[in-house]
């Protein structure tokens, strides 16, 4: 951490405005988690989106619950009569939360004491992104309180189908192109602190394929009206061995990507990437990484720097689960009529999903599966920013500001929607972040530090500010 | 379907005797039915073992119900103070019957009309194996009534956890050694005709070694502690994708064992067996079998006598069953921290269990699989009679005066724990059979046709006498 700066007296207002009715800013995100809205379901989907709307219209804005062919988006605005226009991109639904092991009802919001965390709220969706995407609208709330004005206009645009890969969002960013472009940047509201405090700011997000294959009998071979008892082995071949098969010639026992062709269209790291990961590498503490992941080694026996090239610059794959047969207890020998898996690859600079897709197919035809059908859950591509682009340089100075020096990864692994902004036609410079943290996204438990959440909204209020200016720093 | 020949006097008063109570007869299979007995939950077990109990008492016989560490065996006999002594083996167990597609109550036994099979026993257990254990049980009460005396001295074991792999039945054998060597052959009653009448006469059966495959993150890598988010798969190994590599080494896209070794330890068909073949070959109705199995082709695109070879004279492999992750309603992008399968291989002479789990271990190992851990569920070897056997006489004679002449199969496919009767200590000649016909065995709506109980019946009388003679034939 480094040494906290003298804030200039607008924002410091706001800053106090936020601790002094922060037990209030608490209640609205336990209220928000309170309220449902699982998109996998579709349970309080519609409810929750209300709710944001009615947050919204709060701020002096307007906003609309705008219907798409699945759930629909919360589209909504406040004009301040400011030169910037910020818009934030954010979500509304969350995972399902079947897990057994809660602590405390995932819809409950109960705050918490957590071993070394200190007091948390814990439900779904708390870091996940209900936390952040209230906390947003706290701090603007606060501004308003403190100051009469937000520094900046906003748009704001809220999927409720972000756990779904985003279906329909590509259609609503068509549908309202020009309005959106208006913005001067995408904003994307994130805790952004690990355990320990350290702030992580990535620069990017990888592109993903999720896609089902699905093996079935037929006139290649294998059972196709029945499950057969296994005995029939001996004569009728396996959906399941097929697909095994397959599944072995694009990813290799140590779970790397097999699909040779795709490297060539990975591009290494820039000069400014391959600074970034010199860089990192210096504070890169492994086995601490190992311990937060829970594993004893890196594929490959990989070390050091050569760990975080494969996760930053190479396109990975993953079999995400397969399912087939029987494996309950006792024993059922079969030979199943099918057999099914999903794969997601995620894409770095410059694979696009297209070029995935036509390679998946091609490498399952040339070793004869092109009977395997490949069914697309999810596509999207990578998003990348630079440090120099203008919101990048709010969020950084905002960090500093707080007396943080973060650490800038080159993207993170995950994938977002971001390019639907970042790319053609929007085009707009964007960032994630803010303080705080959370952890257990899609696990049981899910939660965000009670502390973390005053900082990251006070670090909101910093951002909105220095968004608003020339260079993305004050003064 | 031959000539049926005129019965001696004796045989034909117990056939007679048959028809005129076979209404009761039926009862008893439906009653026997109507009592569940889940090996699998342990549902009805002890009440079936003790029905079955009084059933053998009823003939004049003792029998008691054996604990042993799993379910009990029903061991019991009548003693007709005759030269040859028989041992009926069979089971009182039953598959679960949790399917959803039963057209009757799966413990009701209704009386079914079925298409092309007139009137069924339809229920859990019809055909495998309460129709013909009742069946049999009735055949010799009939007997009795009749003519006051039986054939032969029998001696009933009847387990419990066939359906489990009858893992404490060698205990049983191995404790009752002395008394079962008095017996002078095995006999496994079973419905041996196919839906249009055809009587099937397997000499032998496969071994079977079945196997769980589990793979977990550790010391070679993947997640150990817990899943992962699927972007980690850039850097962290997959126990999936470990797991699917090493099924790949075992088993091929068609389905065909790849554990290259164990071919050594498979001795070709003998003489006897390749006439067997050829006389099969002729009569064998390809697409008939395929509408049956419900497949297009036969693996590797085998025709005939070639897929005939594979069927009976080959070893086989089976993934019956492979679970990791996720794969139900919407995306759930993990790395999962394990996976598992479940193999089966049949064993065909000479190859025994314990060459199959050395073979599979070292395979495993040279590929550097050793990780992956193996659990051995179930394991028995083949069993083999040959037609010269006087058992396997008196079933061919039996079936050949009831006018049916037999396809008589080398063995069939499926795996009996038969090996514990018919080698060391005990090396009782063996054979199984009786006309009748049932199907959907394991399945939704098993059923036997009330016709075929009633030939069983008449068939199992015929076969006691003849068993009874020197040469396995009457005169």
């Amino acid at each position: 951490m480094g040494r906290r700066v003298a804030f200039p007296s607008e924002i410091a207002a706001v800053h106090k405005r936020i601790e002094e009715v922060f037990g209030e800013h608490v209640a609205r995100v336990q209220e928000a988690i309170r309220q449902p809205s699982v998109s996998g379901t579709g349970e309080g989907i519609r409810e929750m989106a209300e709710l944001l709307r009615g947050w919204i219209e709060e701020l002096g804005g307007w906003a609309r619950v705008v219907p798409t062919a699945g759930h629909p988006v919360v589209y909504g605005g406040v004009d301040a009569d400011k030169p910037t226009t910020l818009l934030v991109y954010s979500m509304y639904d969350v995972q399902p939360a079947e897990e057994p092991d809660w602590i405390a009802p995932p819809f409950a919001a109960e705050v918490v004491e957590l071993p070394e965390l200190g007091k948390c709220i814990v439900g779904r969706g708390a870091t996940n992104q209900k936390g952040p995407l209230v906390g947003l609208l706290n701090a603007c709330r606060a501004c308003l309180e403190a100051r009469g004005e937000l520094p900046v206009n906003l748009l704001f645009v809220v999927e409720g189908e972000e756990e779904l890969g985003s279906p329909h969002l590509p259609e609503f960013v068509e549908e309202h192109k020009e309005e959106l472009a208006k913005a001067d940047a995408m904003f994307w509201p994130s805790f952004s602190q690990d355990r320990k405090g350290k702030v992580i700011m990535p620069l990017g997000c990888k592109g993903i394929v999720f896609v089902e294959l699905r093996c079935r009998g037929g006139a290649w071979g294998g059972p196709v009206e029945r499950n057969l008892h296994s005995s029939h082995a001996a004569w009728v071949a396996s959906p399941v061995a097929r697909l095994v098969n397959a599944l072995a010639a694009l990813v290799d026992a140590e779970g790397q990507l097999q699909i040779r062709e795709l490297w060539n269209h990975v591009r290494g790291p820039t000069p400014e990437e391959e600074a970034l990961l010199r860089k990192l590498a210096e504070s890169f503490d492994e086995s601490a990484v190992k311990q937060e992941l829970g594993i004893v080694r890196f594929k490959l026996g990989l070390h050091g720097v050569e760990a975080l090239r494969r996760y930053f610059y190479e396109p990975s794959i993953n079999i995400d689960g397969i399912a087939a047969g029987y494996v309950g207890p006792g024993t059922k020998t079969v030979l199943p009529r099918e057999a099914v898996a999903r794969l997601d690859v995620r894409l770095v600079p410059d694979l696009e999903p297209d070029q995935v897709l036509t390679a998946l197919h091609r490498c399952l035809r040339e070793r004869g599966f092109d009977d395997i059908e490949v069914i697309v859950h999810d596509r999207y591509t990578w998003a990348q920013s630079h440090l120099s682009d203008r919101p990048v340089q709010a969020m950084l100075q905002t960090y500093r500001m707080h007396g943080f020096e973060p650490e800038i990864w080159p993207r993170a692994a995950g994938a977002a929607p971001f390019y639907l902004f970042s790319r053609q036609p929007l085009n707009l410079p964007w960032t994630r972040g803010g303080l705080g943290h959370g952890g257990r996204a899609h696990a049981a438990n899910e939660y965000c530090t009670v502390k973390g959440l005053l900082l990251f909204e006070q670090s909101m209020a910093t951002f909105l500010h220095l968004i608003a200016t020339e260079r993305g720093e004050w003064g």
